[in-house]
């Protein structure tokens, strides 16, 4: 009955192969690194997605002012840019300091403590949920725009996406697989196209005219301090082009050789991309005069501003220059939305990872800290989702006030990740030999960072606090004291094991029992194992559930000729458990206080489903058994012929698992505690027999 | 480090377990059995709180003839009536037949096959979710029937308390408990007062009036077909006043002795409270001349029919009777909500009974037939739920076109057990000195319950299957073959692990392994024990992912002088499944078939939420290693301080568990196929060592 392990079954290369990439070997170990061109639509799809509601927000903030404000407009987008450069070059100095993928988060914990890591954490944490949100939010905003029908499913469409993605995830998917990469890279080449196409149609005298351009806007009288609050609401909203930058700083074990080199040129990339888009569609946005208003019914013109939606600055961009519902225009709208919700995905993705950085300093559960174990994989997949469904129904998907809760918790974590990074550089200063030149220049760029940002979450929080803001604010405490009470949990229990002088253990006796319901293979094998382990002591046990069963079982003991005494205890409530707990304590009562092997079965299954139709009513018998003192459990495992299924098995893809990459360095040590010294005593008395 | 059991604390007696009940002694087995006056409450609030929407749905729907066929009423009234005395004294008869608590199920399987009892019981499951849809829907109605102003938030009022019943239910809650005894009582008692004093006010001339009762309705013409269509499709809709009369056939063995003439007296008690109240509240709305229509714009006259709801019958006539907002008017609504939502709560607790029945049927995942798995409990809690809330999403919370949808399955079963007793006392006539006078008796009723009963299925099927019906035909096969499917697995199963005479085992050797980490307790506990149970050879194995944790688990090693060997295996991806396999099956390359025994530590904790804090990368690792040939797990228990919590903890109610009861009589004898004789030869060849 030996069951060999199967050669993997080569499949033939189909378009499916292709499309998701080939199957992993079921002995794969850590992720396939990255090269860049399969990296770059991984990390850049979220900051690269933001450009579809950036300049739309920057431009509506300064409308509220009235149409004259959008002369401020390029000045607005100079600081947003120069903001982006800034977060860039400082992002390619916190990769080179710390490669091994911790971000910053690291950056935090390691230069400004543990409180402000954890305030970092529970700010990405944050992130990731209201980049779902907000990602949803504006590719739902971009359908609608092209199909302007949909608009009273506003809500329902943003839901539905997100189940979506949420089933997805926990089906599992491969992000480096071309899937990924196609939406990003067509994304970015519709978008320049359309700059360009733009750009020349303006300089050859026949320049694109938006849809909006002809309505205006109710000017506000607005005091000096008002319009200077005006321009730093809207610089604020610019930067929500920001976004996701930071997610390279948490990816760079995922990169190929030289990883740090290749990390750093990805972002550089990504970041220039970035900026040339934005600053090539705001440029546009004000060429056409899109006029995009908080809401319709304030363009003054805007017929049906109940019902009818406006289009989304991109929509209206792409209608001007190829035309409205010419074949470019829907390419466009369905490439941006297609990378929101490639930006959306990120989010699954990042989570996971950010999760096995935080359990290995013991504020998540451990078992994140490697592959990540499915169910609390599956469990937080949930929750991201229901976290996003509830925050879309309860502000009903309008993206303006969403992109505020967004931006703070972007904010937060930039600004402690800057902050501590200026902190490394002074720490730096005081190490032996310096190189000062390039200290000084990176205490610079960061700390006009820090600054920057700083400013940008300022103003947001104050202007938006009564507008939801709260929520984030709400959400983050709780996150922290979460991950606090994680890890002083795990200190209390490592403290409880922890092993001291007067640890003694000292087990008499030797029992085995194996327990037998019907006379059947895995009962029989579970008696061969018993047999051959030798034991002082072994007896088959069956708990009488049924008489009929009861009398069949001892016939067979019988014509089987099997050696193993069988003891019969009956139960008159068809429970297993109490009977059999009761037979042990009292065996112990007698013999003191021995080891007692209980012996059972255990399915190995093929298929998710047989889960639910095998191995319960054993494991509520076990988990009671393992009460009683002296209890040891063996599980003896039979393998189903189902779960042939498993060997061979195409792994499937952990979310997270391509940004995993490979350590760059040796793992940072775990944190101990002393062990207390030891008296010196044996504590093991008696060797076991090693003869063979 | 004894811990012995501590005794059960003993509480004081406070309000809350006057209400809720004393807490169960951990070691607890069955269900405490129950006395008639608890036993009403639980299995009666289904059948009379369908008393609160048939007269509404019986009047409505003659009204669409006008206002001259409310004098049909009567007649379709006693019609239903009838049918209510004759499906109760078949229930009464199947009780006595079949006193094992499987209800129609086992009527129809028994008596017509395998394939009828499935459908019985996918249209009891279906029963179920339409139970919950129905009750809240109806509850809910009763709430905006004195709060009007709830009205534009009927559907998520009735989503909210459909979560609320899960979350009631997932947390576990004793049905025999007061507090779900009281509304019951009280609807009961109020209703009565209502007829009685509504009557009263009658016979001394000061009939109640209802706020309807100058609505006038636009008459239809009618062909005479189409009248005899209205009165039956009338009288179907009364039917709805029959739905949960079988729920004390499943319930039988939950009542004390003499269990048969218990439960036959409180189902008559009940049907006969049931047709009092149906009875009364129909003659009170006809002498109030309560006008309800399908919709609140059909009556003429009715202002803002768009906006404003109708009242529900029952607050009409409560409104009549008592005046308008007065206490009685509210008791009586909050009475009436707060039975239908204890009715819906009866589908929580019936269908773990009904899966119990299943799935010693082999139709059911086999952890039903006990007390039933919380975890595949709690899966059955959050489908139903999540049916419900769908269901309720899609039609809008609609009461008469969810009333439809109930009736079907209803009455399915209805049909289907009343053939089945039929076939019952046809084949009764056939034994050995049959009692012909009871056999006929019994016969004419069923017959005549099944008749009629096939004839409401077939009108409601006929009138409302575009209108919503097919989603039942659509939701009963896919349940039928779901059931069918587990069957066929089992039996496959079952064919799999049959022992045959070619088994043969025959290990040998015996080796054992301790999986160690870092140097703490549980390891040292499972050393203890891996020594203690002596076997053939002994080692500890350690797998480096973590050169520090390496260096200090041999520095502990050698410092408390453990004589087992340390084997350490390295792993540089931080893996520890992949090495671990890799050097237990070199050992058995050496070694031939041995037998190798892998302690793990196990932790055992108090808290749910510790859960999700440990166990799981264990778990992973033992997933894996029970998939190599010849790895059986010993797992080592360490109790946790917290697991202190376990012991004599109040023992959670798993729902369903009051209708339980005990066996009535030896439990069917579960099929089994024959054994393939043996050839005689021995299968164990190797006697245990049973000395000590």
């Amino acid at each position: 009955m030996t069951k060999d392990l199967p050669s993997i079954p080569a499949e033939p290369r189909s378009a499916k192969h292709w499309i998701i990439g080939d199957p992993l070997p079921s002995e794969k170990l850590e992720g396939q690194l990255l090269p860049k061109h399969l990296a770059l639509p991984i990390f850049a799809s979220d900051p690269l997605s933001s450009v579809a509601y950036a300049p739309q927000e920057l431009l509506m903030i300064l409308m509220i002012g009235g149409l004259a404000f959008l002369s401020f407009a390029p000045w607005v987008a100079l600081a947003v840019v120069v903001l982006l450069v800034t977060v860039v070059a400082s992002y390619r100095q916190l990769i080179k300091a710390y490669p091994s993928g911790g971000g910053d988060y690291e950056v935090a914990s390691r230069n400004l403590g543990e409180k402000s890591g954890l305030v970092v954490a529970s700010a990405l944490l944050v992130d990731y949920v209201m980049t779902v949100v907000v990602s949803v939010a504006s590719g739902v905003d971009n359908i609608i725009s092209a199909i302007p029908e949909l608009n009273p499913f506003r809500v329902e469409l943003a839901v539905v996406f997100v189940i979506i993605l949420a089933a997805v995830n926990l089906r599992g998917v491969s992000e480096s697989s071309k899937a990924f990469a196609i939406p990003t890279y067509l994304f970015i080449s519709s978008v320049a196209l359309m700059i360009v196409v733009g750009l020349a149609r303006t300089l050859l005298g026949d320049a694109p005219v938006a849809e909006s351009a002809g309505y205006a806007v109710q000017a506000e009288q607005l005091t000096q301090a008002a319009v200077i609050l005006l321009l730093l609401r809207s610089f604020a909203s610019g930067c929500s082009a920001l976004t996701g930058v930071e997610a390279i700083s948490n990816g760079v074990p995922a990169f190929r050789a030289p990883k740090i080199k290749n990390a750093q040129r990805t972002l550089v990339l990504m970041g220039g991309i970035a900026i040339a888009l934005f600053a090539g569609l705001t440029t546009l946005a004000l060429i056409t005069q899109v006029h995009y208003a908080e809401s319709a019914c304030n363009l003054i013109g805007f017929v049906d501003c109940e019902t009818k939606p406006q289009r989304s600055l991109m929509a209206q961009v792409a209608a001007a220059t190829f035309g409205n519902n010419t074949i470019l225009f829907f390419i466009i709208q369905a490439a941006t939305a297609l990378v929101l919700l490639l930006a959306a995905n990120t989010a699954f993705n990042g989570f996971p990872l950010l999760g096995s950085v935080l359990a290995k300093d013991g504020y998540a559960p451990k078992s994140l800290s490697t592959r990540g174990d499915r169910l609390i994989y599956s469990n937080g997949v949930l929750l991201l989702a229901l976290a996003a469904i509830v925050i879309l129904a309860v502000f009903q998907a309008n993206l303006t006030v969403l992109i505020q809760l967004y931006i703070i918790g972007v904010f937060v974590s930039f600004t402690l990740g800057q902050t501590g990074m200026v902190v490394h550089w002074l720490r730096a200063l005081k190490q032996p030999k310096p190189d000062r030149g390039a200290i000084w220049r990176g205490l610079t760029i960061n700390a006009l960072g820090a600054v920057m940002t700083a400013v940008v979450l300022l103003v947001v929080t104050i202007t938006k606090f009564t507008h939801g803001a709260w929520l984030v604010f709400l959400m983050m405490p709780v996150l922290f004291l979460l991950m606090l009470g994680v890890n002083r949990y795990y200190r209390d229990v490592a403290r409880e094991i922890e092993v001291d002088p007067t640890t003694m253990f000292g087990s008499q006796g030797d029992h085995a029992i194996v327990l037998v319901g019907n006379m059947q293979k895995p009962v029989l094998k579970a008696l061969d194992y018993a047999i051959a382990a030798r034991h002082e002591s072994l007896e088959a046990v069956h708990v009488s559930i049924d008489d009929e069963q009861t009398r069949q079982l001892k016939k067979d003991w019988v014509r089987m000729n099997i050696q193993v005494p069988l003891r019969v205890i009956s139960s008159p409530y068809r429970d297993i458990s109490h009977p059999l707990i009761q037979y042990v304590k009292s065996r112990r009562e007698e013999h003191g206080s021995e080891v007692t092997t209980i012996y059972m079965p255990q399915y190995i299954v093929g298929h998710w489903w047989e889960g639910l139709l095998h191995n319960h009513k054993a494991r509520r018998v076990r988990q009671k058994l393992m009460l009683v003192h002296g209890v040891t459990i063996a599980l003896v495992p039979w393998l189903l012929d189902s779960s042939e299924l498993i060997y061979g098995r195409r792994s499937r893809p952990v979310p997270g698992q391509d940004r995993r990459g490979e350590p760059v360095r040796p793992v940072r040590p775990v944190q101990r505690k002393p062990i207390a010294p030891a008296s010196g005593t044996t504590t093991r008395n008696r060797p076991p027999r090693n003869k063979r």
